[in-house]
Formats: structure tokens, sequence, C-alpha cells
């Protein structure tokens, strides 16, 4: 089969062999998304190698369990190893053992096919396309902040960055009526956003960012801010923003290390709470009744062909979510 | 007065000038002991000038409502504006406003008398020795942990770290029942507190202590990491020990900046919980009833004439708590 791998560098496979593993169902993918994860990959990031890819919807074509087959699903892409405590109360997310599709020692979805246990697997209602079913793992980690922290109305939060996973997180935060500030460096990207902020501050990434923000700002500060820039400086820049005792969620992970002082995060009391994965119920949920839109966050649609042009085409800075169309979409 | 100031070098003044401050009580200090933070200030933190220290016993002369002239007093290091939210909920330690006594736009302690507002006071009770009364600050700062995490009896915490203040916070955290391990580099600060923890880990210091601690542990990880090394090696190393979903008690405050990979903070859901200064009355409650020992910790009692020596002492590898006298307690 075709499939986008990585192996040191990144290259189109035309005869990549199809792997069902033992006891998992085999899922012939109609679309993938290309996710900050898998470029960050291609720089190193997690030292992961193989078919790249964890955003798909797809088609199961074989399972043991045969009233799975002809099922569209998408797929939750930690895979535990079902035995240890975390894996038995159903959350692999965290797994000692698990491993992660397109991420870590398990091949991905830029491919014709993918191999997933059954329990990693959702079906998908008729009422979501398949354009927005392919949304709905990087919407349940956004929903994943909600999860973890108690977001009442009129609570000042902002959230840093403009690109794919920040606008999904922007989408999911309007329900909560919170008094919402955007914080972004691309002006077509935070226009997609500004009717669902009270304020949307557009900056120059240099020396200055931070009191080029204050300015913008009159320098309030949040009770919560969301780091969502997917780079090394969103960090940094959202400590100062945070009130005393207020807290940050990280959402970024990317390839390497940065130089940071942490003193005000003692002296103020702030909380940094990790955040990665969520579940699919309130993603699907949301796609399904048409709470959140996420068609416009599409910037390309490309054939798995093209797969090394679509890469590309997701690290130009005015891209958001490049999505690759497999042969069966076709 | 007598006073050790710091102005971009230490120096002892003999010729200080008693200030009290309008509004103020002023407090001749009897004993005042050095903290890391001090010497983090003679290294740069903080930014601060004039006279140091913020750990202290004293007794009130001066103050406008005379029933306090006389009383043996700690006090709070945190003086708010007294008109803002925070300060008008009797909670002055995140006032963006705020002097701090010896560390912000304020002289400190380590001088024969100390302004205060009679607001930052709190009376000791004669069961508690000047030497014990000297500890309250830092154990409150200690007792702080407490107050914002929940400890239940059996939950695996480490502290890494055995200098002043870990070994406060191991005395603090004792009376929790939780399943304590201490990590720390000098074995005789580890044996004062091996009777309080289930496992006591040495290391050594240099580029392989990750893998020496968890060669000692089995490659057991913790719900719970307090970071109290004072130094910015402790976090890079907490990071590691702590479980998925765990939590980080930030400590530390030290000066500059480190290179730190938070990407398993994210990818781990780790929450790191920044920590600082906590209520006296849990401490003073503490010392008073006995239920735990602080003298052991002092390593030096030196006079404040010769505070320069007593700097010197404190940054010594085996020294625990400095403790200056001043001339009203010779």
């Amino acid at each position: 089969m075709k499939a986008l791998r990585f192996d040191g560098r990144l290259q189109l496979s035309q005869d990549a062999p199809v792997k069902q593993l033992e006891g998992e169902a085999l899922v012939e993918v109609l679309y993938a998304g290309i996710c900050n994860t898998d470029l960050e990959i291609v720089k190193g990031y997690a030292g992961f190698q193989g078919i790249l890819g964890h955003e798909f919807v797809g088609r199961v074509v074989e399972a043991e369990e045969s009233s799975w087959v002809g099922s569209r699903v998408v797929g939750e892409i930690n895979v535990g190893c079902n035995q240890c405590s975390l894996c038995l109360s159903g959350d692999a997310r965290h797994c000692l053992k698990r491993t992660v599709l397109g991420i870590k020692q398990r091949d991905g979805a830029f491919a014709e096919y993918l191999s997933l246990p059954i329990r990693n697997l959702r079906p998908i209602p008729a009422a979501i396309a398949n354009e927005d079913a392919v949304f709905i793992e990087p919407l349940a980690a956004a929903c994943q902040i909600l999860a973890q922290v108690k977001i009442h109305p009129g609570m000042t939060v902002a959230v840093i960055g403009d690109g794919k996973l920040a606008q999904l997180i922007v989408r999911a935060l309007a329900s909560t009526k919170c008094d919402l500030t955007i914080i972004g460096k691309h002006q077509n990207k935070l226009d997609l956003m500004s009717g669902l902020a009270g304020q949307v501050i557009q900056f120059t990434a240099n020396e200055n960012s931070l009191q080029e923000i204050f300015r913008q700002l009159g320098n309030s500060r949040f009770d919560l801010v969301i780091e969502a820039s997917g780079s090394f400086s969103g960090l940094p820049m959202a400590i100062p923003l945070v009130k005393p005792c207020g807290a940050i969620v990280l959402k970024s992970t990317y390839n390497g290390s940065s130089s940071l002082d942490l003193t005000q995060v003692a002296v103020n009391e702030i909380q940094i709470i990790g955040s990665r994965c969520g579940r699919f119920d309130s993603a699907i949920e949301l796609l399904a009744n048409n709470r959140i839109e996420v068609r416009s966050l599409i910037s390309d649609m490309i054939e798995l062909d093209e797969g090394l042009h679509a890469f590309e085409a997701a690290t130009a800075p005015q891209s958001l979510k490049v999505l690759l169309r497999m042969p069966a979409a076709s």
C-alpha cells in the first residue's frame, strides 16, 4: 500500500505491507489530518520511525467481531497493555507500556490501511461528514482542558496560539461563557476566531512581544492561560500573563528544550497543568449536534500520492489543517 | 544600629538608621535565620538592595496600639497595600503592590530593629523558645504544601532536597502518614530525617544522578514530588520521578534560568504547582504542641557582629540553619 513514512527522512512508500496486528481490526483510511506533532516528529520529536499520522477517519474492513466490518470509525490513538490498572479502568492514555498511533512504536494513519484494536475504535454518527470526523481526535484533545480545569462563566481566559489546536480550543471554550482573549501572530487565523472571543490580540514575534501584548491588554492578567502556541516561546509568555494563584494549561509539545525562569511560578503560586489527549465522546457530540464548526480550518486537501507536498503545505505560516485524502475516499 | 546590608555587596553597617515606618510597629530583633533566598539575593536574585533577612523572632518596642509593646512576635513577611481585594480578604501574600521584608522594597530582619505593620505580627506562646520561633516563617512555607495539595495516607511522596526548607517539609509531611521518600545529596542531612521517611536515597550530583536514583528506587514513580532542592537541577529531576497525572510542588526559587524540556509535563499530564509563603497558624501550632522538632537544624548560632562570617557558614555544603543572634538576645 501507499504510506508516508519517516525513517530519519520523510518519504512516500509505494509498497508498504498492509499489516493487521493480531486481534486487531484493519481499517481502510479515508481522510487523515496533519498535526503539529507530525511536523515535530519530522524534526526529531519523540524519536519515532514508521508510518506517521494519528488523526483519521476510516472504515473497518476486517475484524474478529464481524459486526464492526463496514463501520465508519475514528480511533483513540493510545493502545494500552490492557492489563495494568489504568487500562483495566478504561483509560489507556497513560499506560506506561502503551504504543501510540503514528507517534510511538505503532504505524499510523498516513496510509491506505491501519491496524487498531476494536476497543480503540469509535463509530461515527451519519450526521458527521468525513471532513469533520477527522477533527475528532484533536477536538477531543481540546476538550480535555474542560475535563481538567473548571471554567466558570466570566472567568478570564487567554489562549496563546492561533494554529490548528488553538482554533479547536477556542471553539471548545466558547461554550463555557468565559471571558475569552485570543493572542496570536497571524491575522488570517485570528480572523477565523474573532467572533468567538471578547478580545483578540495580534503580536509580532520578537524580543518585545510581551510588551506589545501588555500594551494592548492594559496590564490586565488572566485567571487561566492556555499555552497552545506549539512553540517553546509560548510558556515564557504565559507565565507573566497569568494572575497570582492562576493556572496555565500546557498543550504544546515540541522537539527540544528551552531556557526558562520558573521563579515567578513559585513566587506567584501558579499551577502549570500538562494536557494531552482527551475522551472522544464530547468531541463527537459537539460535531454531531453542529455545536461547533471546523470545516473552515481546512486549508488544503491533498491526495496521499502528494503527501510530501502536503507536509510542505502544512509548514507554511498561513496554513491551518492540511488533510490527506486517501485513495478509498476518491 | 548594626545591620547586614546588601547593595551589590554584602556588608555590616554599624550605623544604619533605626526606621519605624508610619503606622507600623518597631520590633527589636532577637534572632534571625539565614534562608536560601538570602543566599540567592546575594547572587542577584530579586534585584533587592537593603537590609536582608525575613525569618525572625523579636519583641515589639513601639506601636500605636500600646498593648502590643513588650509582646514577643514573629511576622508575616508580605506587606500588602491594604486596599486591594486580596488584602481586604486578609491575604496580602499576592498583593501586586506588596513589599516583602528583606526581599522587596523593605528593609529586613538582619538588624537590631525592624519595622512591620501590627497586622503582620503574630504573638508567640511562651511554650515556643526563641530558637524555635525563628523557624515559624519557613515552617509556614513548608505547611503551605498541605494547604495546596490533599495528601492522603499511603500516597507516595518524594521530597527532592535535604537542606533547610526540605528538612521542614519532611517534618510537616510526616504527620500525613504518606509513604515518604527523601532524595538528597548529603549523608549528614539525610540522617537527620531518616526516622521520618520510609525510604532515603542519596545521590551524587553528576550527569548520571537520575539513573543512580532510579537504580535505588527500582523504577517506581511517585504520586507527588516536592522539589525543594533550591537548585535549577531539581525540576528536571522531578519530572521523570512523578507518575502520569501526578503533581510536582515547586518550592525552589533561585537566581537565573535553566534549560528545561517540558514535553513530558504535557504528555504525562503532570501538574506543576508553585508554592511560596504559608499561613503562620499551623506552624505555630506544630511548634507549641511539640509536634515537630527543629532545634537540631541549627548548625551555627552567630552574633550579628559576625554576620559576614555567618553568610559564609550558611553557604557551606554541610550547613543547615545558621541563626544570627542579635545584641538584644545576648
